[in-house]
């Protein structure tokens, strides 16, 4: 069992800091954080994948706050709450009493009396979402000062108006994987593009995560999107200074083309526009559906102006021997498939369809790993605990 | 290990008779019973403060039934089930084919065939809520007799038209933490008082589960409303009867101000007149819209008359020592917070808002305690056999 | 415990095959694996008897999509996946992003990284459940195969637009306990008739999974209805080869009369003839909700025709001794209960209420067999581990 101890040996090496914290942004995170979360994602996955269980809470709840649809994030959260031995119990606030004028620090504390986590999804609101993520955070330290909740729940971001971090985190397992480890990151060229598509609305957070992640790693990180289509400045101006700060390059480009040429891996994915989104976010605020329909086919009017932005075979040509690593957050507009025109040629996207799987397939991973960190002070020794006591996870 | 004994062995002195009867009224309910809840949930808080595992079922269902929105209830619902090894499965009605014209009796058993226990909620129509569980729990009965469930899932009432006992129990369960003992309530004087609020239509069953616990127990109970905002009169006449039995006292008064006199704890909440909801529940059973919107209009007219009716400073001077204790179900209707006007001023509020959330932070254990004293015959021993084996909830 | 043994004694006689087998139709099975399905059923149901855990999974994920409502299905997937330890995690595909046009392909490995059973309902177009289950599988088969997957999760069909196998397994396992083995079904006669009902659109899985079933154990299987209410034909046509081949016979009569005379068991079940179940696919595909009204006030004055078609007591008096086994899948459309005529009367169905909601009470464990016949190679030697082990479902 060579693999194993070797993942907790590297971990052991690591100054441990997530105990008792929130995982709300990555960049808040100390490098030795972020690879703290990756190796106890690793080894958490080692134990699955040789039936060896991680239930490291006999009962406890995980409540989930999805205030957006999701799929994959869903399953995600509820795989790896049931992995550690958590019941995930869905907070529906159209079902709940929160239309009454609670207030959050009231509703934070009323979910929580028996709650070791909870994994909340906001990103509808530019300015918004994490800003609720720390509100919902001060009420949990206020109701554990007082002795109201035995435990703090930890808080995990499943999305919010600006980082995506379990997305990212999961998207970087994939390139370690991939590349055979962190280090060989280095000096890796990165194309986050923006790319057409039939949609418009699309958050800003996982192009922000990506930059925002990639540019720790001594990567050269090409942002690229036509002009207007900025993500949040202060996001921007970050990641040219850790890119900076990790021996990597950070540049902002206005051609996919130009992002393509020579890249290791290409992430070709929409999003709307930051001043699009800070309009969309007045107007969904006012309820106005009006003008939230006339913007929208501004947007899209505007959108179409840019289908040229297609990752397609003659722009994989353009990469690193015409085979950079394809990457996405899934689901992909592929065109002809899902829609007419989109972000990928299905050709494309067949070819890398498999690796996109894979990718998404450490989000559980991640997310368990971001809630162990925050339950045990020192994880090293709670995985070797697992990993002896070696109890089966489906009978043999 | 010194109180977790004690516990026990108070329990020891009781008279056990909840084993294999649904909690749907405390006033079926005798002393010891009410006091074998209350030990039994100060018992099961221990072992989880403790990190001591209270997991006595390896699985088994627990349903719930929301026939109302709900948060902290379902949340409570849901970690006390958790904490006991259940899983919680929702009966949402919406989804099922009850809609086909099927029978509480065959649904109660189609849902019970692997199932524990049943928590309802059926408070909007006055008449309904509790006739509707005793249906259920003889269809339990029925199917348990002729063998068709191999157990009888027991019935925890979670809110009816007429109690609303996990609420009450967790309120007394907060003032035996709060004066050192159920014995310390005696001679105590509780205001429950109808309180202004700018929305319609709430349950009569919280105000009607306060006068028909706290009369139990040598308490003075005053329960104050403006005139007309009467309850259901059955359970003020048996809250008078209770509080002579007991040595307490128990009078109704038309004046905000005189329950608050002297008193040492006071519930300020808002209520529907009980002819109000009549007309209401007629209402809602013809889905007469038009009528239900001008009886809101009409009631809400009258409530307007009666805004004086607020939780305030100068009405908390009045209470003993000017510094009574604030009880609320929550959430609360809090002037110049949730709404402009309500059932009490911000100030008042901010002082005892911890107080209130611990109130609700022992819901989760009363109804576990409901659950545990089901199912277990001798409720002392089982709670000896966990404390001894002392399995962690989180691995250590 | 000899009754435990003799189940795992004539468990070991059988060619066990269901192993890493998706669960869609019963004639895909053999005699064998059906025989092993009903037989580790009553297996399990002896374990949850007699308070020994069947948890043969510490953690793990198990999925149900419903694409149609469901109480007793829902509720019976639920207790089965709970009983071996696995938890619910519901698909509501309102809730995800599969409206963005996401291919089954993705959304069903999405789904699955740490899922080890997926349960579908999928009923309301003619052509498509099957389809769309063996298109699941398919993905699951490729994402296995790829990687992408560390398990591949097992399906079992919850009802389809062909069969409805957790259903007619469970009316078998119904069938071998009130005649006291599968051997003792033969040459007895069950009638599955088609029976008059106010509403109409009901799937044709119930009777094409009773005649495609029952004609496996040499029964004389009679179907009835009126003329133009016929069924998928190549389900009928191999109805009949099956019946021939067991020993059994199988015919089709236009006469609720004919088919009850001398029947051991009668099942008497409303449905819409094929044709009608077409057009209506159609409608649904179009959205054409004036098509689909006329068809409706169509298809109901065509029901109303064959009022007569009712199970009352006259028609039982027809049975071998008057006194044939009633069966029905629940909820039954009861004439003066659930409404004014229907399929039964209410006194018939009365007398036999008490079995079916037995024979609906074998469905969890049929269920929890379709999962344990997938995920264990040889599931007598598990069975025979947790009866050794003996771990108490609820602590003594």
């Amino acid at each position: 069992m060579n693999s194993f101890n070797q993942l907790i040996e590297e971990l052991k090496k690591l100054k441990f800091g997530l105990f008792a914290k929130d995982f709300l942004l990555t960049w808040e995170k100390t490098e030795d954080e972020l690879k703290q979360t990756l190796l106890v994602a690793e080894a958490l996955k080692y134990l699955r994948d040789h039936n060896i269980s991680a239930k490291v809470f006999d009962s406890g709840l995980a409540i989930s706050n999805f205030r957006d649809n999701s799929t994959r994030t869903r399953f995600s959260f509820a795989s790896a709450c049931n992995l550690l031995g958590l019941e995930v119990q869905d907070l529906d606030e159209t079902k709940s009493q929160i239309a009454h004028g609670e207030t959050v620090r009231e509703t934070a504390n009323m979910i929580s009396f028996l709650t070791d986590v909870i994994g909340i999804r906001d990103d509808m609101f530019l300015g918004e979402g994490h800003t609720y993520m720390k509100e919902v955070g001060d009420a949990l330290d206020d109701g554990f000062k007082h002795g109201v909740l035995p435990q703090r729940p930890g808080i995990v971001n499943l999305q919010c108006d600006i980082d995506h971090p379990t997305q990212s985190m999961a998207d970087l397992m994939h390139l370690v994987n991939y590349y055979g480890g962190l280090e060989n990151l280095k000096g890796k060229k990165i194309a986050m593009t923006w790319a057409y598509s039939p949609s418009y609305g699309k958050p800003l957070s996982v192009p922000q995560g990506i930059i925002g992640l990639m540019t720790r790693f001594g990567m050269e990180v090409d942002l690229a999107y036509p002009e207007g289509y900025t993500l949040i400045p202060e996001v921007v101006e970050m990641a040219g200074k850790q890119a900076a700060a990790s021996g990597g390059k950070f540049r902002v480009v206005n051609s996919m083309n130009e992002a393509f040429k020579n890249a290791d891996i290409v992430y070709p994915k929409s999003w709307a526009p930051f001043a699009v989104m800070q309009r969309r976010t007045d107007l969904l605020k006012k309820s106005d559906k009006d003008g939230l329909k006339s913007l929208e086919q501004e947007c899209l009017a505007n959108n179409a102006r840019f289908k040229d932005w297609e990752c397609t075979e003659e722009k994989m040509k353009l990469t690193k021997g015409g085979n950079a690593l394809y990457m996405h957050c899934l689901p992909a507009d592929i065109s002809d498939v899902s829609c007419v025109a989109g972000e990928v040629a299905a050709t494309v996207f067949e070819r890398y369809r498999i690796e996109t799987y894979k990718e998404a397939g450490y989000k559980p991973y991640i997310i368990a790993a971001m809630i162990f960190n925050n339950k045990f002070q020192n994880p090293a020794a709670m995985l070797e605990h697992l990993f002896r006591s070696g109890i089966n996870r489906v009978a043999l």
